[in-house]
């Protein structure tokens, strides 16, 4: 059963505000969840119908969580789903510490002011595919977890570390790293194909509207382009940040797999 | 000034029943209705405010088209938008034929029963982006003049031709073909940044959520697999649809870039 307060909580915990007072997040739909359960993620309460909970009572036991059942017509009133699929979870919110001489050795992810939560979400689970633990972005952006975001991830967000940073502070910071380039794409930048590529650094992405600010510019020391083909025809000005981002890792690792 | 009757016209072409009864679809915006304007499709008419109006005379008079006045309130009451953005335009479907000599020098994709219009929209960019002139999509796909895929694609719908076929009938045509491949991504599939990519040949992406079916799986003869990095982490179970054709094209452009 559901009580109007708990209705009350669903819908405020759609907004930023009330998802960090609480310092949690929920996740829908029976992938999402079952990946959540396989997370390390602390669960705090899930919320099911009883067809849900019948199939799952082992991976119920195994988390030692709360479990409320309620009818398909309650989770109605609380999902953020067009089309609500058998369960809800709440869980908490994590914060990762990050130390600049582990992401010196890795390949990192900066979003400049990143604002579809689909995109975020696309992006998290690009990042996963492609082994890179560790996403930053501009504190502008959107929340990671946003219903809309936690959806698109498909469940990578339980696996990726995303930090909300001081964008020149962090950049300043990882500036002064030697051997570590910093790469951003741009119309006048060298074709990625037949450019360097290292195992680590970081891949900057700018706005889906503005692109990468000036400001963030200069921290780039390398400038990439994805070339449109053929090069002489009239085509789409840009890709969009989730191809882009797409296109850009695959080319990393396609150098060392 | 807006009639009810129109206002009732503009709610009805939101459907695709609709739109293909009166042949026609909607683009919104300034950028878009910038490109739509800008294209070899037969415009029908323009919605716009008195803003807009003056600032684009020249394109008005040069495409001949009727230019009906309206307010911001009147915009908001037709619009598909949450934003609406000053200017909405109906232009005429286009209907291509396809040349099956042709079509074998190029490179084409094909999607089979693609769900999502705002992936469909995406990978319509990313075909125009890449040189990709022909779309195919099985007939149970989303439709092409869905103004969220109108939206997504950012213009490319005007510049690149979409068909939809037969399935079964198409690649049976297709396979036929000498010297031309038939490509698809599977998990079991070959290592793409490694295999032979011609320069011509048909990439096939599956639905959302079941992938390729087994019957269009049977016309393909050169299976690609995009490997995730490093292998033997657990990563996300596959890419999104969007995200994978990026990745597809790109491989295939690199080659002859």
């Amino acid at each position: 059963m559901l009580s109007k307060n708990k209705i009350k909580f669903f819908n405020s915990i759609k907004k930023k505000k009330y998802r960090d007072i609480n310092q949690c997040f929920f996740a829908e739909g029976e992938k999402l969840v079952d990946e959540l359960l396989n997370s390390d993620l602390k669960i705090i309460e899930i919320y099911a119908t009883s067809e849900w909970i019948n199939l799952n009572e082992q991976q119920i036991t195994k988390r030692n969580a709360d479990v409320i059942e309620i009818s398909e017509n309650e989770l109605n009133k609380i999902s953020s789903l067009t089309t609500p699929n058998k369960v809800i979870v709440i869980a908490k919110q994590t914060c990762f510490d990050f130390n600049i001489n582990e992401i010196s050795k890795e390949l990192n992810i900066f979003l400049e002011n990143i604002n579809d939560p689909g995109n975020l979400g696309t992006i998290i689970r690009i990042a996963d595919w492609f082994g890179i633990e560790n996403i930053f972005c501009s504190k502008e952006s959107v929340d990671m977890y946003n219903p809309k975001v936690v959806q698109a991830s498909m469940g990578a967000i339980y696996r990726t570390k995303i930090h909300y940073v001081d964008s020149v502070k962090f950049l300043t910071d990882i500036k002064s790293l030697e051997n570590f380039n910093i790469y951003g794409t741009f119309l006048e930048g060298n074709n990625i194909y037949k450019e360097d590529l290292d195992k680590n650094g970081l891949i900057i992405m700018g706005s889906e509207s503005h692109g990468i600010s000036n400001t963030i510019s200069s921290f780039i020391n390398k400038k990439l382009f994805i070339p449109n083909y053929p090069i002489m025809k009239k085509t789409s000005e840009s890709l969009n940040i989730s191809t882009a981002t797409s296109i850009v890792c695959s080319e990393f690792r396609r150098r060392i797999s």
